[in-house]
C-alpha cells in the first residue's frame, strides 16, 4: 500500500532485460537496484510528482545467488531513500535470464501533471543532470581491453577494474575516465529539479532516457513545435574529452544521443528565472522536429523521430 | 495517472514469462492479456479494494506480430472493463520471449486493507471463484494427443482444437471438458466478492493463486492459526469428473492444489451470513497448518508449508 494525499497517482513503469539493458559481468546487484529504480524514479520526477514507492517484478535463473538478490533489493532500497520513497514490494519467479519490472508511483501534491505537450513558441529548453557521461562509460566498457583501446587501456574489461590506472583519477588533472563507467553502472538523476521545474512553471518535461535528441523530438511532435539547439551550451567534461581521445570519438555525439544518465529536459516560458543547476540549451520555435545549430544531420543534427 | 480518491492506493506487480507462465501455441494473444490482466485485478480485490488502473511493461521477439500485439492489448483492455479500471499505460522492449509485467492499482474506498494475517480460531473459511477448473485444462492441454488420451482425445493437441467432438458439449448431459481448457486460458475472478467480503468483515483473504492448500498455508503462517478443510464442501462439476476419468488423475486433488482459477479464499467470523458466491469449505482452528479432514498427507491433505 502507498499512500496518494492528492488523491490521484502518477504511475510509470519499465521491463530491464539481462543482456540488453545490463550485463551481470559489468554491473553488481546493488548497481542493477540502484540503475533500475533511478529510471523509474526519474520519469515521475519528470511529472514534476514526488515518488512515494515503487514495486518490483524480479525474474532469474536458478544460478543467481541469495548475495547478489540481497545487494540488488539494496540498491532498490538505497535509491529510493534518495527520493523519500519505499520498496512496496514484489513478484519473483523463475526465469532463463533475470528480468527486472519496476513500477514506481508519485503523488502530484495538488499540481497538474507536466507532459510533452504543453511547449510553445518563445519558450526556452533546458537540462538539469548530466548528458552523455553513461554513453562514454558504455562505450568505454564495449571497447574494452580488446576493443582498439590496445595497451593503454589494460584492464578495462568486464569488470572494468584498473581504469583508475590507466586513466589518471577522477577528476584529477589528466581527467580519469572512471567515473564515465560508474556513471554508466548508476546514474544520478537530479530528482529535486522535477517538482521544482513543475513550480517554475515548466510547459513540458521528460525524462532523457533514449538521447536528448529522440526524446525532444517526442516533446516536438506531441507539442507541435520545433525545436532548435545550441550545440555550445552543452557541459563537455575533461573526463569526456579524454574518452573521446582514447575512443576516437565525438563526445557531442554521446551529449546529444546518450540516454542512461536520465536528465531531465523541459521547457520553460522565457521569462522565468532558472535556478542553479538547469542549463538553456535552446529554444522553442514554430515547425517542427530537433535541429542543433551549425550541425550536419549525420553527426545527429537533426532527429530521426523528424516528421 | 490513476485516480487514488482514497488517499492511499494499493499496487500488485506480476511477471510471467513465455514458457512457464504461458504458451502461444496454447492461448491467444486475446486470452493471455484477460489473463495476465485478471491475475493482478483479482490480487487487488482480495485485499478488499477496487481496481482503478493497470500498467504493462511488454518484452516481445521481432516475430510477434501486431495483430497479436492489439489481441493481447484488446485482452488487457476487456479484462478491466469488467472492474472498471484502465489502462493506464507501458512500456515495450525487444526480448527473446514474451515477457508481461502487469502491475495492478486499486483504491480502498475508507476501508483498512484485508490481509492474511487477522484469521481468527472460530472463524469459517470460504471460498469465492472456480477452484481446479484450470489445472484440468492445464492437464489436458499438457495430455495432449500424445500423451496418454489415446484414440479417444484426437485433436486436444496444441490449440486444443476438437475438444468439444471428442468429450461432448460442455454442460451438456455427458459433460464436456472444452469448459475446462477454456478456465486455463481465460480465468473468471469472481471481482464483486473481494470488496464485498471486505464489508462483510473478512479477517483474512487472498487470492488462490498458487492452490488452495499452498495459499491458505500462508494464512495459516501469517495469522498463527490452524485451518481444518472439509473435503466433501468442495464443487467437483461432472466436467471435472469426466476430465479426471479421461487422465486418470483425482479431481480433488485439483481443486486443493490447482490455482490459475483465482478463486478468493477469506475467513470470516462464524455469526457473518454469507451471500451466494461464498461457500463455506473449512473452520479456523488453534494450532497450524492446513488439514483436509479424512485425507492423507500423500494426496494433499496437508500444506507444505507447514511449520
Amino acid at each position: 500500500m502507498v499512500s496518494a494525499p492528492d488523491g490521484r497517482v502518477v504511475v510509470t513503469t519499465d521491463l530491464l532485460l539481462e543482456g540488453r539493458h545490463f550485463r551481470r559481468d559489468w554491473s553488481s546487484g546493488y548497481d542493477i537496484g540502484r540503475k533500475a529504480a533511478a529510471q523509474n524514479l526519474s520519469d515521475v520526477v519528470a511529472m514534476g510528482a514526488h515518488p512515494t514507492g515503487i514495486v518490483v517484478g524480479l525474474g532469474m535463473p536458478a544460478d543467481v545467488g541469495t548475495g547478489w538478490l540481497d545487494d540488488l533489493a539494496d540498491g532498490f532500497r538505497d535509491e529510493c531513500d534518495l527520493v523519500g520513497a519505499s520498496v512496496a514490494g514484489g513478484d519473483t519467479t523463475r526465469c532463463d535470464l533475470v528480468v527486472i519490472g519496476v513500477t514506481a508511483l508519485g503523488d502530484l501534491r495538488g499540481r497538474a501533471p507536466v507532459t510533452r505537450s504543453g511547449a510553445r513558441p518563445g519558450d526556452v529548453v533546458a537540462v538539469a543532470g548530466r548528458l552523455g557521461h553513461a554513453a562514454a562509460g558504455l562505450a568505454l566498457l564495449q571497447a574494452g581491453p580488446a576493443g582498439g583501446l590496445g595497451g593503454a587501456a589494460e584492464g578495462l574489461g568486464g569488470a572494468a577494474e584498473g581504469l583508475d590506472g590507466v586513466a589518471g583519477e577522477p577528476g584529477g588533472p589528466a581527467g580519469g575516465v572512471r567515473g564515465l563507467v560508474d556513471a554508466h553502472r548508476r546514474p544520478r538523476p537530479p530528482y529535486a529539479c522535477g517538482p521544482q521545474a513543475a513550480e517554475l512553471g515548466a510547459t513540458s518535461m521528460l525524462d532523457v532516457s533514449d538521447g536528448l535528441l529522440q526524446d525532444l523530438g517526442h516533446v516536438s511532435k506531441a507539442s507541435g513545435v520545433g525545436i532548435v539547439l545550441d550545440p555550445g551550451a552543452f557541459t563537455v567534461t575533461p573526463e569526456m574529452e579524454r574518452a573521446a581521445r582514447l575512443l576516437g570519438a565525438d563526445p557531442v555525439e554521446w551529449v546529444l544521443t546518450g540516454g542512461e544518465d536520465h536528465a531531465l529536459a523541459a521547457t520553460f516560458p522565457r521569462d522565468v528565472r532558472l535556478p542553479s543547476g538547469w542549463t538553456v540549451v535552446g529554444r522553442v520555435v514554430r515547425g517542427s522536429g530537433v535541429q542543433v545549430e551549425g550541425r550536419a544531420p549525420e553527426r545527429g543534427g537533426w532527429d530521426h523521430f523528424r516528421e
